[in-house]
């Protein structure tokens, strides 16, 4: 057991970035909150980017997690989206660090493994089995159960991260 | 003629961030300062970004720029290069961003054409062609001065820009 650590995890992408807040204590864990910060897709690229960190930071200042899971996408698209969606994970990593959170990345694929079972699951069974590990998520979109199953991954894995570091330690 | 208008000029890399900071006023252009923020790569890409930032940030409060120019990378590389490039500017345009500066995005090719005659210019075309604009710049490092580059470009066409923008106002 211990005391209960807040998660928060983190979907990337620059029109919209899911967010999903979890408790975790011990094995069990409690959903707190979830959601999606829009960019506009009207303005500018830095105007964005703005609006996204303005966005993610006040989610982080309202449920003040102490952990963060990014979801590292894998890309296969062209260089100039995969640009796109770089500078909205640079935001997604920068907002939690800057508020002093241990950032924490994991590929898509362990997400959906971890979550679902199998590195290749799909969105659908992402999104019911965050359903079924948090009974009370309101998880209305598909983004905000990504970010969910991402702060699941890390509530799962954390201790192995810090086992495996402790030698070092 | 009018008042003078300082500019920050950016080059953005994960592991070294150009910047470069000119005065404009009117048609005469000066030297102010400029370096390269480095990120320490054996770091996780989180605190990677964070040093980014915080480099950017401090230059931007110490030189106290009115607007900024972010040199927009044309990627031809694989996309998990082009991820990591897009992280590095999602800081550039970012940082600015939040200090209240004007940002404007210019195409590599542009700022080429703009500072060199030619937008398939060598790097040592466009180092000159800044040390001959501006005489007492320092630009040791070639990522330093294609910032300068940029910021030079911005000098020139931030006139049009605003003739172009006065329609709508």
């Amino acid at each position: 057991m211990g005391r209960a650590i807040r998660i928060i995890g983190i979907d990337p992408g620059l029109r919209n970035l899911g967010w999903g807040v979890i408790e975790v204590e011990g094995s069990r864990l409690a959903y707190v909150a979830s959601g999606v910060v829009h960019s506009n897709s009207k303005l500018a690229l830095a105007a964005r980017l703005r609006e996204l960190y303005d966005g993610l930071s006040s989610v982080i200042r309202t449920h003040d997690p102490l952990e963060a899971a990014v979801e590292e996408t894998f890309v296969n698209c062209d260089p100039q989206s995969a640009l796109k969606l770089g500078q909205a994970r640079g935001v997604a990593l920068l907002a939690p660090a800057l508020g002093g959170l241990l950032v924490a990345e994991y590929a898509a694929n362990l997400i959906k493994k971890t979550v679902a079972g199998s590195g290749h699951a799909e969105k659908k069974q992402i999104a019911l089995m965050v359903k079924f590990l948090l009974p009370r998520a309101d998880a209305a979109s598909a983004d905000a159960a990504d970010a969910l199953a991402a702060a699941i991954t890390h509530a799962q894995l954390r201790r192995h991260l810090a086992l495996s570091a402790s030698p070092l330690a």
